[in-house]
């Protein structure tokens, strides 16, 4: 056993320090796909007190560690690497305070998304943060990813639900930027350098969460429309006349509505032509009738202005379960497409149609065979790419393809899943020397030693 | 002329450098009353490349710079100190793009508030941020500050709209974060840094906003209370039945209101009887009849519950002025109470009923006559307090009292102005060592030199 390893028995019960086989393989990677690897010790302090000794003795002994909170994430970030301790967050969960009148909730780091959903839930409240591994992925590393997830276009990213946190840095130094107040211009607002830094500057350890009054009504539709131009105006109009109880703006291209459509029998278009893009819309309301009366007429509105060709209005929850299947199959697909290159990307909103458009042509130019399905959250600016062709050896090519021309069109390469290790090498397709600079000067700032997630984002 | 400036006359056009008598008083002191002061030299750059040059020219010297946008900020951050070169924004003025589709404008940072709220409104949309000195500020400024104003409520402040920006850093390097996108997690979210730092960090010179459709109906109303336990139960109960369209939450003790009515005697109260807290608000909508439905029933259905004691709906754009005049009458006070010492402060929303309680009874039983004048944005747990003997002697003293008993509460010592120079003193009232710690990481990270605004904030 090590000199650190040693001490660091000593400093917390044993049972908080795994070494070897000891260590569960669940804590070898996470879920990207990134290179599973045993770190050299596994820690899961309790406290930020545990974890404050633990990151002053790491840091004493230049030890580097990678962070861990529910291994969800999809960059590799919180996968270890040659000669890391993992510390996981996973024994410091739990909520501590729901304030129904202010409508916040504090809780700690390690506390699974879904355990908050349901929280809020009992108080007649929402947390506005949902995604697919809610009952998996920690709320610390929600917003060290910065997450996403639906209902974005109504109430951002998790970085704005977040009103205050506690961190540690890399020399266990505790930073309390606990707050629970929504204006606070008392100094600089030192949270954002935590927030989607995918724990390179600090370790989220508290955090806390402005939730929202719970909307008493939801309305789904399916729409078909023929031109991109279209879409990007109907989203004008939508929002005009909706506001902000626009919750929903899923594009799909009909690629991928077909191949949805193919691969899962158990679904079947409602529609009785084909078109080009399908939408799926969805409203919030806190007043059922009404809800329902602006949602229907906003889109007559837009059937009868030509925006809209086709339209259907979930008459029930299982209708618009079944709309909500068709934008969901996704993961079903995963199960049968073999490799396949799975990207993120954000684009302008002009830009997102034509981009699209000249991405299909041109891996289809370049691969045999590739199969190119396309949907997002358009109101987001965010477009989800799947290119497959069955061959392995094809995939990292096309991410590169798709990584360059997002280059070429001047959008992001990640929009919700960060850069962890996965894309470290495309960032400076996506941000300028400068900025890449600056990120330097702010991790050697913060983390001297490059101890804390190194080799992560830059 | 020194060196430098001799440098700068070279790098310029003769025009871009004033100094001496040809410095106008404007220049010499922003609206917080800090002592005014004749800079070393104005500098009026037009570009963010000459921009960069001056400050790489600068950085060179160890020469301080004072940053000023329109020099209505209320901290004296924008008010040169002795020996500093000032540089105004205001040449560096201008629309670039609004894209009504993506709902973004991209503006230069000398632009005026108002006249991208202009811009904005000639194509239905609406700029989300809006502020009494609306004529003068700069959205630059805007940005530094991270300033408030009416709306927060639903939209956050100054922060939440921002997409991009471009900023100069202290030696000159030109930071290009400029970006459309709603989702971009690709590395560091460098904005941040610069917003609500006072331009300690950086200077912002170009940014993209965030537009919102502009709303189609606005519903006041005025509202009288009895407790402040009602007050914030309401506050939840209109979150739930007008969702985000509830825009407006201002509350008034009864000492403010009275006041402002015996003041302006143009105004008169519509109440028959005294309350002890009146409420205005303000809801929008999208459609005028429906909007009005809806805010009548929210309102009727609290006067039965019996949180709400009485309530008086506008009925017209007449009615709504007046409601409104007697909350903004503040600015009217403000020139007959004589030295007032005027607090813009925040705490948890639970504390605000009591910390106003307790406030005004230590500050009358420590000052003779003293009158104590409160309002807020209750919502965004902001609170105003106007404090005033008539003594001028007072002033600082009670300044500190309040600063002292927020602390005591955990609250904020500044919810919008910021710190700048006015707040410096107190900032560990608010905040902790090893977050004071971390702000001078930052600052020596980013400004080594500390030419950059210096004293100001930390
Ligand atoms: C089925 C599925 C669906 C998904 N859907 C979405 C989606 O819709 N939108 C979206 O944005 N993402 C999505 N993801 C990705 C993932 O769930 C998110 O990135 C999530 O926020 C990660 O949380 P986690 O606790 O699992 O973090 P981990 O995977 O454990 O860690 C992620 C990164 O954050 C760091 N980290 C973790 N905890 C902390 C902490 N407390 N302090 C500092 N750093 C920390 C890690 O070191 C790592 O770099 C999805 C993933 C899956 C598997
Ligand atoms: C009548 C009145 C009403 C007001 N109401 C409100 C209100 O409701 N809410 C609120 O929050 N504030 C309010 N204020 C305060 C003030 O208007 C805001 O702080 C405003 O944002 C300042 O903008 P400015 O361009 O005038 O900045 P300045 O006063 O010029 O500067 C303010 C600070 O920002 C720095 N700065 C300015 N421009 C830049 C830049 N481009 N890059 C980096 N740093 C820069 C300056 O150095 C200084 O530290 C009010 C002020 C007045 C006079």
């Amino acid at each position: 056993m090590n000199n650190l390893i040693a001490s660091l028995v000593e400093l917390l019960d044993p049972s908080t320090v795994l070494t070897g086989a000891d260590i569960s393989e669940k804590y070898h990677a996470d879920w990207s796909g990134a290179d599973p690897c045993q770190p050299l010790a596994l820690l899961k302090p309790k406290t930020t007190q545990q974890l404050s000794e633990i990151m002053a003795l790491c840091h004493q002994h230049d030890q580097p560690v990678v962070i861990q909170g529910g291994l969800t994430g999809l960059a590799g970030g919180a996968t270890p690497q040659s000669g890391e301790i993992a510390i996981s967050l996973e024994r410091m969960n739990g909520i501590e305070e729901l304030d129904a009148t202010a409508m916040t909730v504090t809780a700690l780091a390690g506390t699974p998304l879904q355990v908050l959903q349901d929280a809020a839930e009992d108080r007649e409240l929402f947390l506005p943060l949902d995604l697919g591994a809610r009952g998996s992925c920690n709320i610390g590393g929600n917003l060290a990813t910065n997450a996403g997830g639906t209902e974005v276009i109504r109430y951002g990213m998790t970085r704005s639900m977040v009103l205050g946190l506690e961190a540690v840095l890399a020399d266990g130094t505790v930073i309390n930027a606990i707050n629970k107040m929504v204006k606070n211009n008392s100094g600089y607002d030192l949270k954002h350098l935590f927030i989607g830094s995918e724990g390179t500057l600090g370790i989220v350890t508290r955090v806390v969460l402005q939730l929202q009054p719970k909307s008493r009504s939801s309305h789904t539709a399916l729409c078909a429309l023929n031109s991109y131009e279209s879409v990007t105006k109907l989203l004008v109009e939508l929002k005009r006349s909706l506001g902000s109880g626009l919750t929903g703006f899923e594009l799909m291209w009909d690629s991928y509505y077909n191949k949805v459509l193919e691969v899962l029998p158990s679904l079947t278009s409602p529609f009785q032509e084909n078109h080009t893009y399908y939408l799926l819309l969805e409203y919030k309301d806190n007043n059922q009738t009404l809800g329902a009366e602006r949602f229907e007429s906003a889109l007559f509105e837009q059937l009868e202005s030509g925006l809209i060709d086709d339209a259907l209005i979930a008459q029930s929850h299982q209708d618009a379960d079944k709309f909500w299947q068709i934008r969901d199959g996704i993961g079903e697909l995963f199960q049968v497409l073999g490799p396949v290159s799975n990207q993120d990307v954000s684009l302008p909103l002009e830009q997102i149609g034509p981009f699209a458009d000249d991405l299909d042509q041109r891996l289809k130019a370049k691969y045999n065979n590739i199969g190119v399905l396309l949907f997002g959250h358009i109101g987001d600016n965010n477009l989800h790419v799947c290119a497959y062709t069955g061959r392995d050896e094809d995939k990292a090519r096309i991410n590169e393809d798709i990584m360059l021309m997002i280059s070429e069109y001047a959008g992001a390469i990640t929009a919700e899943h960060g850069i962890g290790v996965l894309k470290r090498d495309f960032l400076a397709l996506s941000r300028t020397p400068s900025e890449i600079a600056l990120m330097k000067t702010l991790k050697m700032a913060m983390d001297p030693k490059g101890i804390l997630n190194p080799k992560r984002v830059i």
